[in-house]
């Protein structure tokens, strides 16, 4: 692979924004792979990705592989340097709290292994849920909760339960010794220092939609 | 309400970070109103949604509501100003294509209307799933697609089949005179000039979440 000298400590401090694309062209590119292609030029990613081209090149630029001019980057380098960027090859454990419609979809969209998660455990407050298989997994009781985070070293805890018992469940996680939390409950959570919280906003995505489809049709009848 | 003057164009044109954080700071500032809170400092609505207070001035000179200082902003009057910016008053027609579990949460979510969207039709590509009740909707066939839509004008499109379904689904919904589509399929849809595409993409939050984690412990393993 043609190398380039990135300066970790930049990689380190990557902008989220540039951090939120790059498993997007993973994803693209994987599509590409399997379909046989071998190179492709950062205006095509542009196009099919809908990007501005100048953003997909500063993008490229982020990773260590060097394109050829007029030909462009190869498919499997790139892949290659994204998944060690995005640490896939790390497979870290997670378990989920909730197992209702949401969670029921994340234990059974199946395509997390591919980005580095391997959510092996999944629990429900509902006792009478316990026992249940969803995909692989059985749901479990949230008595077994501290002893399937110590004994697997997971560091990684989802939330989807109803917003009221988010926080109790996000202060069971942080005392059983979970370092990061990825919370679909829409609701706020305290967390100590030294926890991680990522809060997943499903009506702020649906607002950005919302809104460019406002100012089009405003853009429209300005004409 | 104390206002300020605000070029429209501005506010069409506005960042996607920024306009992806009004309907957080909405969603908390529903939870303060709830719980009787009048005033609020920006510096409290950082140390809450953990952002950077400049940021967050930043963000609420976005707006139309003055802050006073010392004391902070009029918290009904930063809602009912992020609800004209968001456009939450004028409620959206919605439709979704898919009523997996993925769907299925979509469709209870409950919230959307809050957030200027009114999900009120159904459709699945499976012949048997149409007349079950998901909520207060009714799963209807694909075959009723365009006179829903027309019917209704329905502009969004919601996206929740199998990633091989995507692409037909999504033509049939252009081609039904849907102007903007929210895909939860992880593919990457082709459509026209003119119609708004977003991609909901589980996998790039999680890998800012993992991403996060990886660096916190790199820096940890440093000291």
């Amino acid at each position: 692979m043609a190398k380039k000298v990135i300066d970790p400590e930049s990689e380190m401090n990557m902008p989220q924004p540039a951090l939120r694309r790059l498993p997007i062209y993973f994803g693209y590119l994987k599509q590409l792979q399997e379909r046989g292609v071998k190179i492709i030029s950062s205006s095509t990613i542009a196009e099919d990705l809908n990007l501005h081209p100048v953003q997909v090149r500063k993008d490229m630029a982020l990773t260590r592989v060097s394109g050829k001019p007029r030909t462009g980057f190869k498919v499997d380098d790139l892949i290659e340097d994204l998944a060690r960027m995005l640490d896939y090859n790390n497979l870290k454990n997670a378990i989920i709290v909730g197992t209702g419609h949401l969670g029921s979809a994340l234990l059974n969209y199946g395509g997390f292994e591919g980005y580095g998660l391997n959510l092996m455990a999944a629990f429900d407050l509902d006792k009478n849920q316990v026992g249940r298989k969803i995909g692989v997994v059985v749901i479990r009781s949230m008595d077994d909760l501290r002893d399937i985070i110590t004994e697997n070293d997971v560091q990684i805890g989802v939330i989807t339960v109803p917003q009221k018992a988010a926080q109790d469940v996000c202060d069971q996680l942080v005392d059983a010794g979970i370092k990061a939390i990825w919370n679909f409950a829409p609701t706020h959570l305290q967390v100590p220092a030294g926890v991680i919280l990522q809060n997943e906003n499903i009506a702020a995505s649906l607002s950005v939609l919302s809104k460019r489809l406002s100012d089009q049709q405003q853009r429209e009848a300005q004409k």
